[in-house]
C-alpha cells in the first residue's frame, strides 16, 4: 500500500493515513466491505508504529467510514451508512509550500474601523489630476477603435516604450531596452527570479520597501541588509559585505528612499556603479519617487552612470499617473533583458495593452508637465504642516524632513516596540506602518512610517493629533521614559 | 585575490579572469602602476593551471589595460593610455539563468512576410463586438469619476469577482473564492510558483497549450506527459502513471482541447476528481474556451464536481471579450486560495484596477449574451468554411470537425517534420504553429495547429489554398508518399 507520508508535515502521521482512506473510500477505490490491512501489516509497510495506525483507524470509525468485527479485522462500511464527506482541505496542508504568506498581503488588509490610513505609501484621490486623466482615458478609447480587441506584445507596447524612452530622455534609453511591467513589483519579481535563487546573496537597504523583502525571500535568498545613512546606503559596510560574500544583487530605492526618505549623493550613486561592475553584481534601482520632488531635483538615477549594464532600472507609475492602471517600466540591455522578456513572456504572456496606452498619452500629453508640477506642490504643501503639527505637539521627536515622496520615517526611544504601538494607534482609529516591516529580519524596532499623502487634506490634522495622542497614551500606560515630551 | 571563476560557463576561464581585472581597472580599484599577481601566484590561488592565467594577461595586454616589464612583472597601464572601455557585456554570461527562453516568445515574434497568420489562437479584431465594448468602457470611466486613481486589492476587485462569481452561477462559487489574475497565463504561473518545485512531478496532457508547457519547465519539473483520446486525457495512462510516480499536479485544458479540439467526456471529468483526491494531487483546469461552442453546449467544468478542494479553475476573458484587458480568473479554496493570493501580491500586488471594472461591465451587460452568441455563430461559419475549403482541396486529409474554439488540429504523413514545413509555408506568406511546439519535449512531429479565427474573414479562403499549395510543394520537394491528394 502506497501511503505518500509527509513525516515533517504540520499534519499528524496518523491524520495522513486516515485521509488517504477517506479518499479512496470516498472516490469508490477501496469498495464497500472491502477489508483493510491489519494494523501490524500497514505499520510494517508504512514503517511506523503500531499505535500510529491504531489511531488512524480509530479515527476512520469515528468519521463513520470503517467498521471493526472482533477477530476478523476492519471494513469500508456500507456507502449508504457514510454520512456525505463535508468539504475537507486538510489534506491541503500536505501540499508542497514555495511562498510564504505575504507580508505585504498582511498589511494591505482591510483594516475595520480606520478612519486614518497613515500606513499606505500611495497617494489620495484627491492628489491626482482626475479630469485631465479621465479625459486622456476616453480619447484613447475613442481615437483607437479596435484598441481593446488587441494583445501587447510581451515586452510592452511601442507606443508606450516610445513614450517612457521619451519621458526619460536624459538617461539616452532607447525604447527596445524598455520592458513593459505591471507595476514596478512585478519587475522585481522578473528579476529576482530570472537572476535570484536558492541561497544567493542578495543585498538590500535596512531599513527597506517591504514588498522587496517578500520577493527576494520568495526566492529563498541569503538577504544581507545594509544600513542606511544620511546621504544613502553606506559604503564601506557594503565594501566589507562584498568582500566576505558574494554578491547577487543589490536592491536600492535611491531617492526619496522608502521608508526613510533619505537620497543617495551623488558620489555614492557613481560609486556603487564602480562597486557593482568590480565585484560582478547587479543594481536593480527602483525608483518610483524621483520626479515628486518639493525644492531642487534629486541627483540623476544610478542606471545614468551605469556603462557595463550592471544598472537595472525600474520606474513604477502609479505614484504619479494613475493607481488602476499599474503599470512600470524596467531598463535593461543585453542578454539580461533577453531573459527578462522570456521571465516576463512566461509570467502573462505580456502587460494589458489598454493601460500601456493610457500611460502612454498621459505621458505625451501637454497637460503631463504642469500636472506634476502641481502635485509636488501639493505634495510639499503637506509634507510641511505635517511637520509643523509633529513639531508643535512633539517638539522634542527630531526626524528628517521629508524633500520628496509621501512619507515620514519617525523614531521614537528604543524601549517602544511599534507593532504594540500600532495596537493602541488603532483604538485610534489610526494606522502607520512599523518600522519592522521595513527589515528583512522582522525584528521590533522603534520606527514608524508615515504617510502624508495618504489621507485627505482635510483629515491630515486630526490624523497627526490621533497619531500624538496614540503615543501620549502608549507613554502613560508603559511608563516609557525620555519620551518625546507633548 | 578572490576572483569568483564559473568553471561551467560559456566563457572561458581566461576570460573571466582578464575580465576581472578589465573591471578592477576601470572601476580605479586597481590603481595605475599597480603590479599585478604572479602567473605563479594567481595560478595557485585560483587553482587553475598557468597557462590559463597567462592567456589571461596576455588578452588584458591586448586590450592595453597592462603592460608587461621584462624580469620585473606586469603592471596597471598608465590611465591616459587606456582607451574608454566600450560597452561590455560579456560579463553577463556569468549571471545564473533561472529562466529558460520562453518558448511562447519565439512563436510570438513578429513574422516578416507574412500575410496570413493561421499559427495564433487568438480572435481577429473583427469578431470582436467592438462598438458595445468601447462604449462600455468609456461608461464606465465617467460613470467612476475616481476609478483611474485607485488601486486593486491584491485578490482582485469585490466587484470584478462578484460579477464573475454571477457568469458563472452554475458552479455556485462566491466572490471569496475567486483570485483576479492577469490572464489565465497568470494564473498558470501563479500555480505552478506556489506548488511545484524542482522536480516535482507535473502531467501534462500531449500535446497540451505551450504557454504552459514554458511554465512548468521553468520551475524545473519533471514533465510527463499522457496523451489525448477522442473522448480527453487518456485515464489508462494516467493511473499506471499515478502508480508510478507521486504526481503533484495535472495540467488540463479540457474543453476544445488547444490544440488537439477535444472534449474531455462527462465520465472523465468525474474519474479525474475521484483520481486526484485518492492519489492528493492538483487539477488546474484551464478552461478559456467553453463558451464559444458551436451547437451543443460542453459538460460542465471538472471544478464543478470537485467537492474536496482538489480542482483549481481559470477563466480566462481575453479570448470572448477583451484582449488588452488581459484579465483572467482562478477558483479554489482554503489554504490554496490563500496561498495563492500571497504569491499574487509578491508578483504585482494585484491586477490594474481598470481592465477589472471593464470586464466587470461587459459580463453585467445585458448585451453580453447576444455577442456572444453572434461570436459563436461566427466562429461555427469559419470553422465550416475551413473544414469545406480543406476537404475539397485535400480530399484524403482526415482530421476532427471543431465543435468550438478557434483551432483545428492537422495530422499529415509521418515523414513530415512541420518544422521544415514551416518554412515553406513562409515563402507563401502563411504561418501556422508546428505541433512539436504542444510536446513538452518538443521532438518533431507530423501535427500542425492553424487557426480559423485570426485572419480576416474575406482572407480565409486565400489562407487555407495558400497552406494546401505549401503542402504541395513541401510533398513535390521532399517526395513523401501517402500524402494527402489534391
Amino acid at each position: 500500500m502506497n501511503i505518500p507520508l509527509k513525516r515533517y508535515s504540520h499534519v499528524p502521521v496518523h491524520e495522513q493515513i486516515c485521509q488517504y482512506f477517506i479518499d479512496r473510500i470516498s472516490s469508490n477505490m477501496l469498495k464497500e466491505g472491502e477489508q483493510l490491512p491489519s494494523v501490524r501489516q500497514l505499520a510494517k509497510e508504512l514503517g511506523v508504529a503500531l499505535v500510529t495506525v491504531q489511531k488512524a483507524y480509530q479515527l476512520l470509525q469515528q468519521k463513520g467510514y470503517v467498521e471493526s468485527f472482533q477477530g476478523k479485522g476492519i471494513f469500508v462500511k456500507q456507502r449508504t451508512a457514510i454520512a456525505h464527506p463535508p468539504l475537507d482541505t486538510k489534506w491541503q496542508m500536505l501540499v508542497h509550500d514555495y511562498v510564504p504568506r505575504a507580508q505585504s498581503l498582511a498589511i494591505s488588509q482591510p483594516l475595520r474601523n480606520i478612519r486614518y490610513n497613515l500606513a499606505t505609501a500611495c497617494l489620495h484621490g484627491e492628489l491626482f489630476h482626475m479630469d485631465w486623466i479621465r479625459e486622456t482615458t476616453v480619447h484613447v478609447i475613442q481615437q483607437q477603435p479596435q484598441l481593446l480587441s488587441q494583445y501587447s506584445s510581451a515586452n510592452g507596447d511601442m507606443e508606450f516604450r516610445k513614450a517612457v524612452s521619451q519621458y526619460i530622455r536624459t538617461m539616452s534609453v532607447p525604447p527596445e531596452h524598455i520592458l513593459a511591467t505591471s507595476g514596478a513589483q512585478q519587475g522585481i519579481e522578473l528579476v529576482a527570479k530570472t537572476f535570484v535563487g536558492p541561497n544567493d546573496v542578495v543585498l538590500m537597504e535596512a531599513p527597506t520597501y517591504p514588498g522587496s523583502i517578500d520577493v527576494f525571500k520568495a526566492r529563498g535568498a541569503q538577504i544581507i541588509p545594509i544600513p542606511v545613512e544620511q546621504d544613502g546606503i553606506d559604503i564601506k559596510t557594503l565594501l566589507r559585505v562584498c568582500d566576505q560574500y558574494r554578491p547577487t544583487l543589490l536592491y536600492t530605492n535611491p531617492t526619496f528612499q522608502n521608508p526613510t526618505g533619505t537620497t543617495l549623493s551623488m558620489k555614492k550613486r557613481k560609486q556603487l556603479v564602480d562597486i557593482a561592475e568590480s565585484y560582478h553584481f547587479l543594481i536593480l534601482e527602483d525608483d518610483p519617487w524621483s520626479e515628486l520632488y518639493f525644492d531642487a531635483p534629486p541627483p540623476p538615477p544610478i542606471k545614468s552612470f551605469d556603462k557595463s549594464g550592471h544598472v537595472i532600472y525600474l520606474k513604477g507609475f502609479s505614484k504619479f499617473l494613475s493607481p488602476a492602471c499599474r503599470m512600470g517600466a524596467l531598463i535593461a540591455e543585453g542578454r539580461l533583458l533577453e531573459k527578462l522578456i522570456a521571465a516576463k513572456s512566461i509570467s502573462d504572456l505580456g502587460s494589458p495593452l489598454l493601460p500601456q496606452k493610457i500611460i502612454a498619452a498621459l505621458l505625451q500629453s501637454i497637460q503631463f508637465e504642469p500636472s506634476l508640477q502641481r502635485l509636488r506642490h501639493q505634495l510639499k504643501q503637506r509634507a510641511k504642516q505635517c511637520h509643523d503639527l509633529l513639531h508643535k505637539q512633539l517638539p522634542t521627536l527630531t526626524f528628517r524632513q521629508a524633500a520628496g515622496g509621501s512619507t515620514l520615517w519617525l523614531t521614537l526611544p528604543r524601549q517602544v516596540d511599534t507593532t504594540l504601538l500600532l495596537e493602541q494607534a488603532h483604538l485610534h482609529q489610526l494606522s502607520f506602518l512599523p518600522g519592522n516591516a521595513c527589515f528583512p529580519t522582522h525584528v521590533p524596532t522603534e520606527h514608524i512610517r508615515i504617510s502624508f499623502a495618504g489621507v485627505p487634506l482635510d483629515e491630515l490634522p486630526n490624523a497627526i493629533e490621533q497619531l500624538c495622542r496614540a503615543l501620549h497614551t502608549f507613554q502613560i500606560e508603559n511608563t516609557i521614559e525620555q519620551f518625546p515630551s507633548f
